[in-house]
């Protein structure tokens, strides 16, 4: 069971990209009925904001997101900030007039890392907003207001997303994993009630670093080299110790027994960068499922929802940790809430 | 508190290699009595064994450890693994004129996969055991008769090793980790009850694998490069993201928020090859560390003791890991059970 916007009930994972992005902001503007609104007759998530923003700005640690007029997102890379802030000041701010004080706020490490460059650029300080409240926001937003983004990864159904509605009234309590360039772990019991339990240096960051030292690649050349590549050239698996399933512990043949072990095993062996990269973001991805199970289960939480910048519908992504989890939800929760 | 025969009261981490394992085969020979020797005075592992084993081999992922003749010790890779036998054929056993069938065992995976292989070259089937019996077997044997093996490291005391003696009563029950080409996670509530509850595909063959990819240098070469490395170039701190500390959530600006984030972050830049190797070090024994904990937690266990090949007395390895935990423990424990 989870929640994604960005995909329909027809379309597979594959189509990402600004296209993607306009239906999602499409979506947004009608936005549904909250499933609970019934319940929640006054909830501060459903009052209309007293001032509009015009835009909402999350810079992380790897990438800025900015969302403005409903309709538009852009995204930049954290070097190229200066790019980003001169994009609001000539599209955002002189176009529309505005001070940029009251259309828009922002959040993120770097709306305190990037303060003065900000304050300057601009010529007025922005509201900072704190990350982690904005991202309970945001995902509260998104299960309350959009249709069909409750849905649980099936690898065997055709489409592998298979939604599930209603279901926003039993979601509290869940554990939310949001990956970023790191990963944290938040444990959320109601709208205003959460707290960061746990997280993990080994996240988006990670697979793009070691991916890119390896094959020098941009983060979307990477996941697509991870669709060609074969990780079983590059992982050692149970049957490449034993020659076949280690069965006194019940461990299958093709179970993974050390990611990278046959790139350890012969080293001087030319490698295929496609099978590393894909034994790369399998490793990854396993091991975030694999915390999250155990956070989860640390703090008796049933439901485990993904999101954050490093899914973006990928397919391969949600399909490894679906098979520790059969559960994920990805969004563009940050700067979403600034937005609302 | 911990175990590590390799390293004595007086002397760093430093020092390996033949010489140290002399050292540990000498203080087997001259085993100090069993230091619950009152409590448990018929207890099977403390019995001498009906025909004394020559040799013993333990073939894992990556490597085949022989242990022969009290004294000596022998490491191949496993795609080495003919010149292994053969080394057991001409120095062992044609010297002593045994019969293999009944002068040796093995364990490990390769003991399986190999199987033919052995039977051809040494003309006889050798006996096999469990390896996850053997590692208990071997890791109790120690902690019953090894001095100084319990040990916990503090990278702020000279020499950082802090002994502790006669802790083997209150030892039980403990969570053991060994750390191979991959990551077994072992409950062992007495030398004969234990079961295998968890584990992670990101260890040694990890560590080793992209290590070598991103360097071309074999284990040994790769830990001395990490030596010389300063992760924080390559690793993107809390203070790269936020300019300082993440106050509200307690994380200090020097925690790891992404391991490789800075490398994701401006993959064109050129990047001092020792800085990854260290950072991936940390990437790998942080991780261990961490999964060790919610492991333990999990099981309602205090005491966690680290073995396998991967720490081999590397100072760093240590200490991230005991960042974490403050207990470490590594051994060769495979091919010592089989050995006594």
């Amino acid at each position: 069971l989870l929640l994604f916007a960005q995909i329909d009930r027809q379309k597979t994972a594959t189509e990402t990209g600004s296209r993607k992005c306009r239906e999602l902001f499409s979506a947004m503007e009608a936005i549904a009925p909250p499933l609970d609104n019934q319940a929640r007759p006054n909830d501060q998530f459903l009052q209309p904001p007293v001032t509009p923003k015009v835009f909402a700005l999350d810079i992380g640690g790897s990438l800025a997101k900015l969302a403005y007029e409903r309709t538009y997102r852009y995204k930049r890379s954290v070097p190229q900030i200066e790019e980003c802030l001169e994009f609001i000041r000539e599209n955002i701010l002189q176009a529309d007039g505005a001070d940029a004080s009251q259309r828009g706020d922002m959040t993120g490490g770097g709306a305190y890392r990037f303060k003065d460059l900000i304050t300057r650029t601009l010529g007025v300080e922005l509201n900072k907003e704190d990350e982690m409240e904005c991202l309970i926001r945001g995902c509260v937003f998104m299960l309350r207001n959009i249709p069909d983004e409750l849905f649980y990864y099936d690898k065997h159904a055709t489409p592998a997303h298979v939604f599930v509605s209603n279901c926003l009234v039993d979601t509290f309590p869940f554990l939310l994993v949001n990956i970023g360039s790191g990963v944290s772990i938040l444990k959320v019991e109601s709208p205003t009630s959460y707290s960061r339990v746990g997280g993990t240096s080994i996240g988006g960051g990670t697979f793009w670093g070691i991916g890119s030292m390896l094959s020098g690649g941009d983060f979307d050349q990477l996941l697509r080299l991870a669709d060609q590549g074969d990780h079983r050239k590059v992982d050692m698996l149970v049957r490449d110790i034993y020659g076949g399933d280690y069965a006194a512990l019940g461990l299958h043949a093709d179970v993974i027994a050390s990611s990278f072990g046959l790139a350890a095993r012969s080293p001087e062996q030319p490698r295929c960068l496609a099978d590393a990269i894909k034994s790369l973001l399998i490793t990854v991805s396993n091991n975030i499922g694999q915390l999250a199970c155990l956070y989860a289960k640390q703090h008796n939480l049933t439901r485990i929802l993904f999101g954050g910048f490093f899914i973006r519908g990928h397919g391969l992504t949600m399909e490894v940790s679906s098979d520790s989890l059969s559960l994920v939800h990805t969004a563009h929760l940050g700067e979403l809430k600034n937005y609302i």
